[in-house]
């Protein structure tokens, strides 16, 4: 049966977390309340959000839930919360990454639990899913230094490609808050205004089912993934979270860190 | 004979490197130059100087001489190269300099090395020398995720008595181009001026051969340590270098990473 | 009768605003609420709070309400809000508050307003009132390009008595939401809680009828000012903003920003 | 006679000053020994170089030699040197450069001279160049808080179309050091090597002369300009400065401030 085949055993949930500054918040939802419904946290890590004091908590925080730790680096761009291209060198822009990747290793070090994963945010991820020579230098340099750690990204993106130029392992993502075009691609938005929690629920469930998502133009494409992303930032986010854990519960996928299952998916897959 | 007890067979000469910040540069003296003088580079971690870019670029070249990587990380003050205290709680700080030493960290992992040391910049060396509970938050930091790498501190410092309490190893330094107090603290200072090269290299090697340093009043006391250092914005850095070098290798001093000989001289140490 | 004498005709309401930056927000206010309810709008200018976007909009803002627009520079402090000291020279923090209150300017000039007034933030406003070399050169600043526009500080500083020196005018503050001490001293803190908005008003209308405030000891200590002061980011501001107003408006005090009746207040200071 | 026509009176000279940021310079000329040889500086304003100490002298510097003070902001990028374009929206970036207006005006004020001219920095001189919407805004700002003061911009650029449509004048540049493409655009470069003084030199007497500039392909265009400029980081900016004004004083150009002759040359223009 199709919907058999295609129906998910295992999913991640991962959401962008410790993405205030300073005194300031942002949104309407607190991390204390998002971490005990997902699986994985992306960590703000100080170039677009997060300081090292929010960091700290966050790693903390995402420890005790037993939660995947991934670092969630960004455009240094505090004011315009990473979502404004900086137009650096693909070199430079690695070197700003590596920085960050390795302030939250040393939180998580502190803490005890490992980088489950890498995803950059913002501009940054889209930049990145459209430049093959930036994806190329980032990845070699997460081939160097933490070969077994999968990057979160795009399956339709440049990073993926040259993940499997090397062989690094990815986690390819479908994004629950964001709309989707014919290509495979999230249309990225500035302000994403506040979104149905269970029209997002249903169309996670059916894209953990059924493998499809509908886009703006109101086809369906196929879409792979080992993780759903939604954004805490989200207005209504909370609620957001409560439906899809709810919705995958009720069909019987199990929600896990990626690191529980990543290897065999990975082997799962066709061509790669 | 007293002087032949007191003779170092071996010292560690270390340096802050790569403390420029983008097209910026400081001082007359280019760290390449440098690097194959010293045995330890203590490398800028972007908060008073050093941006990813330098990082990398500085790692690169101090593991290519085979010289020991330390992080140096200091207050959150470009403006003022770490040379003005802020006032944040010690937990704000630790934090601050914890994820700067992941980041130089990551750096090292890229290129291969360990991180040998670290040792604070600048105001925040000072304030951690005379703050117990400063230092005690950061030992303790460092005790959890690195417990056999030394902090580079001086004898006389509260941070030097923390690192005693549970057991941190650290280097002990001899400032070559800074003057002594009575107390044996340097008298810290924001400009040192061009001092007399040859001057420097005689007060280091009485230093190695007498343990002895002459204060501001006049005095002599004694100075333990295992590190020479001298900066590499002092006007005229090359040649300061260039004569303590000559001055040790001319009295049979051997110059080496504190990590080739440290542990056989903490076991020398009284009383720790 | 002493109460009739010391009774206030008219009085200023000063609020710090645009104290927010990029996406993030703090406390539960906001400013388009508290902007009808005051005087006198103290703007954040970039270095402990406020982005230039915010700055254009909340002097927009307090344009069209016709209330007092004045710069409110702080420390070079984002992640600490300011409330962190800098340990600079005199000289370098007063060109960050030139700096600051000149980007403010122009975006009053922009807006068809003058500019008000100056009030130092948080730490540095405490730091000035402490420290006689500071405020001097800030005042002597002041007095070369804006010898009429009034400094905002406490009767009991240091601030004060530098404007008096040279003849600048000043705004002495009463503050609603912080204790006082009985050397006539707000208690500095980086945390206020959440206190009660009528408890807050009853003071506030004391301190106009009877010029006296209570003091942390106990002691009922004479207060001089023309402007009350309350703080944003205090939780329940809009509250005690309500509340402040009520109680002026009841006991027949006029509120008003201080350019609509300073000069005949400072006339009728006894020996200034 | 062609060249009687053509040949320029006077001519104003700017070159970016203030270009260092905290501890750090750039290049191998000081400001102090360009400023006795141009006419105008363009100030740089904090967010791609300089910084409120800086400022401070600068202005000082250039208002005791009597020239121009311009007021140079540019994209908020310390570590890229204003040289990596940052993507927002030209609202944004218009509140960016007004802030830094601002800040430079107060300097400005402080010692007691206006603001000449504005010139923007960089990639943001490039994006303006390019940009009608951005230009606009900006335009715009300029001319409600200042309408006779002129924007520093190429006569190909969307710049100088939007000062036209409003009326707010300009001043057109011959950039000394850059090389033309055939539409009349400097080709932009981060790096502009080491060029030939004396080359230079002619280059800009051909441009003075005949109103003629041979660009990149081996073409010669017409090109129309009010200032020269060269920057203060090109290397050996000194002697380029010394040729230059050698090359214009022999051929009886006087040089000045666009402050003195600009609304001469605007009548002579001609069909704006």
């Amino acid at each position: 049966m199709h919907e058999e085949i295609r129906l998910k055993e295992v999913v991640d949930i991962n959401c962008d977390m410790g993405e205030a500054f300073g005194r300031w918040r942002i949104g309407d939802t607190r991390d204390e309340h998002l971490i005990p419904l997902i699986s994985s946290a992306n960590i703000a890590t100080g170039f677009h959000a997060g300081d090292p004091n929010l960091m700290d908590e966050t790693v903390r925080l995402a420890a005790e839930h037993g939660i995947g730790v991934g670092a969630h680096p960004g455009y240094n761009d505090l004011q315009g919360f990473g979502r404004r291209k900086i137009n650096g060198t693909s070199k430079e822009i690695v070197n700003d990454l590596i920085y960050q990747v390795g302030a939250l290793r040393e939180f998580a070090r502190r803490h005890g639990v490992p980088v489950q994963h890498v995803k950059p945010h913002g501009a940054l991820y889209m930049e990145m899913a459209a430049n093959a020579e930036l994806s190329r230098i980032f990845i070699q340099y997460m081939h160097t230094v933490a070969p077994s750690t999968p990057i979160f990204c795009m399956a339709a993106s440049a990073t993926h490609i040259a993940a499997q130029e090397v062989g690094q392992p990815t986690v390819r993502e479908f994004y629950a808050d964001r709309d989707y075009g014919d290509n495979g691609w999230i249309v990225f938005t500035r302000d994403a205004g506040r979104p149905d929690p269970k029209a997002i629920a249903r169309k996670v469930l059916r894209a953990c089912t059924e493998g499809k998502v509908r886009t703006v133009t109101g086809a369906d494409i196929d879409i792979e993934f080992e993780s759903i992303c939604f954004h805490s930032d989200t207005l209504g986010a909370l609620e957001i979270a409560r439906e899809i854990r709810a919705a995958l519960v009720g069909a019987g996928v199990r929600i896990a860190p990626v690191s529980q299952f990543l290897n065999n998916e990975i082997a799962r897959r066709p061509h790669e």
